[in-house]
């Protein structure tokens, strides 16, 4: 009745920086089967404020980064912290992740809507937040906090940071929470021209009071390991009355699984140059990069060349968002089923290739547009953008032409 | 760069029914870094309803189990679809587990406290329930739903069939939903003379329409797993459409942790006699039930024989809830420190003797009334009743005595 532990059996069989890692993490956690502070473990929680600080070059504090189960459980944390009973309204970029519209509708807050610009990369303008502002006052909503996805879901852009510095001094004048969910930050397809910026970094830098909350997760990237539920937010120019008061609430659901904490270490301490197991993570990370890269390039590419269909091209996240012109009689012969016209193309494009994208009716667009979302993940991409293009011009001709 | 796979190293080195049991679920999950269905794995919610099929000998539907990340996830998750805007009150037992004030508060819904009878045994008395409608009822207040903790925390209570059958004959007569948080149904020290039943096997029984949400986790029992966060909830005469919101609910934080689940399945499917496990985990079961058990036991005798202490001793759960007299003199300082007086007594116990209760007063408690939550979790169980003792003893003589 005697079984040897894990730890005997991996002995000298794993590279020893691994090792050293798991035996730091289990002197600090204990057993991983065990509740740990509501916030996080703490020493994870250094790792990830030294994290922070390598990547933006200003301090950050173990005290106001919270570990939770993924991303989307951290933005259901401060969209519930944040609407009040009277018609608290939350800036939402459109399109957007139906994460932000299902959780105001869970907590009984509005969505004020922002167009992002499609003709500019689909980036974020501040003309389209003011007239969003200006119809939410008409209707008696107040504004209480601007999302911004970055990079972006699902448009795959990339914020500049001019226009970073515009939203956090709008924010600023407005006073705006800013919740930036910056999940996407490390899929970059071409960092030299295109980096990612985080707003903790250009609060700092531009010296902001504003209050800001900062997403991340180890659910993206190239690491994926969503089914663990690992993430965390960091609090900044939040006083210490208001992190007491999210740290009791997180007290509630006593802890985030641990799996997705030790997921989160891993996530903010890649192994390093000169250790043992840095080869195979360098080997491993830029084959994926560099796929996700290429993939998003060609699918891109391609689509732009198909009659109708016009695709910005994406600097960073995992998806393309393309623009679809679709036949008059598609639009009717939609209509005529209940459906949206992009609902009609998706459904009709997974009949007849297997091949399932999301439409944008999901996400949200312009009145009379349509767009559907593809992720970038699949291997063998010039065989899904080969069916896609035949699927494409089939649609448009079976319904009478553009 | 290669490394031997975890599969490799433990094969021939652990039970074959554990790794036939790691092969079975790795076959269906795929990997444990990736989302599953948003209620769960398939197989695990197959093998739930199998449990509580061979628990209760009714039949259970895999497509009514949800896998929550613990039962605290799946009740906020239940008081946010029960609460709507108006007044909706949530009858709630005194003394309770702080979970359920806390997340009504936080999804704007308003507890219904009804007190348990102490002199009883902490069991649930439908004039008590009664009485707090009428008072609810009053201030305009629509009750909506029933929370039964069963066995109870900080109670330690067990309630018996024919109280079973008149909540539930009750919740019919009022339109509630009944919420049954069974979180520590294998907790429980004399099964013989004190079985548990679960609220699932009395609806049937009796036949009733009754809407009955039923919670359970790995964070109790003689796992205690509590670190993986996983838990499920079973639906009992829900409609169809509103299994569907709550499909549709869960799936805004995609899915619950895998670790948790992974746990789920090994909570309803433990080693079965013959198989290799078994042994080691019918020993290790075995002791830790007789050392609760045993440990409970001894100390609500040895509680029972202080001056001013009163303690109902607890068939279930892990917990036991004395009553204490206070000095006049020591509520008096209580009151000048602007702290409850079982804080008091709770603080100077802690600082005497390094032992951590939790006031009543975190529970709630009968005007004037004392208590203080005692878990039975600790080895060396003689040597903290003695500590008790002594400080008890010092405390009631420092404040001049009874």
């Amino acid at each position: 009745m005697e079984y040897p532990p894990l730890a005997e059996l991996v002995k000298d069989k794993w590279p020893s920086d691994v090792l050293q890692r798991a035996k730091e993490l289990q002197a600090e956690i204990g057993s991983i089967g065990a509740y740990s502070h509501s916030k996080g473990v703490p020493l994870i929680r250094k790792h990830v404020a030294e994290f922070i600080e390598e990547r933006d070059g200003y301090p950050s504090d173990p005290e106001d980064i919270f570990l939770t189960g993924g991303a989307s459980a951290g933005v259901s944390l401060l969209l519930n912290v944040l609407i009040t009973p009277n018609e608290t309204g939350i800036l939402i970029p459109i399109p957007q992740y139906p994460l932000y519209t299902a959780t105001l509708s869970q907590f009984n807050g509005i969505p004020i809507p922002y167009h992002l610009s499609e003709s500019d990369g689909w980036s974020t303008s501040l003309a389209e937040i003011e007239s969003a502002l200006a119809e939410a006052a008409k209707k008696g909503v107040k504004p209480r906090a601007l999302v911004v996805i970055n990079p972006g879901n699902p448009t795959g852009a990339l914020l500049d940071l001019t226009t970073m510095e515009n939203v956090v001094r709008f924010c600023e004048q407005h006073s705006l929470v800013l919740l930036a969910d910056e999940v996407y930050q490390t899929n970059l397809h071409s960092p030299q021209t295109h980096p990612f910026h985080s707003f903790k970094s250009v609060v700092r830098k531009i010296n902001s009071p504003v209050p800001l909350i900062s997403f991340h997760s180890i659910s993206k990237g190239v690491k994926g390991e969503c089914g663990r539920r690992g993430g965390y937010f960091e609090c900044t120019n939040i006083s210490e009355e208001v992190r007491a008061i999210l740290y009791k609430m997180v007290s509630v659901t006593l802890c985030p699984p641990l799996s997705g904490q030790i997921g989160v270490d891993c996530m903010v301490r890649p192994p390093k140059e000169g250790e043992p197991s840095y080869p195979l993570y360098k080997k491993e990370t830029e084959t994926i990069h560099a796929a996700l890269a290429q993939r998003t390039k060609l699918m891109a590419d391609r689509l732009n060349l198909l009659p109708g269909v016009s695709c910005v091209n994406s600097p960073g996240a995992l998806y393309l968002y393309p623009k679809i012109e679709l036949p008059d009689k598609a639009v009717k012969a939609a209509e005529a089923l209940g459906k949206s016209p992009d609902t009609l193309y998706a459904l009709e494009l997974l009949d007849e290739t297997g091949i399932c994208v999301v439409p944008g009716s999901g996400f949200g667009q312009k009145d009379g547009e349509h767009h559907y979302r593809l992720t970038c993940l699949c291997p063998g991409v010039e065989q899904y953008v080969s069916a896609l293009e035949g699927f494409h011009r089939k649609f448009v001709e079976k319904y009478g032409g553009l």
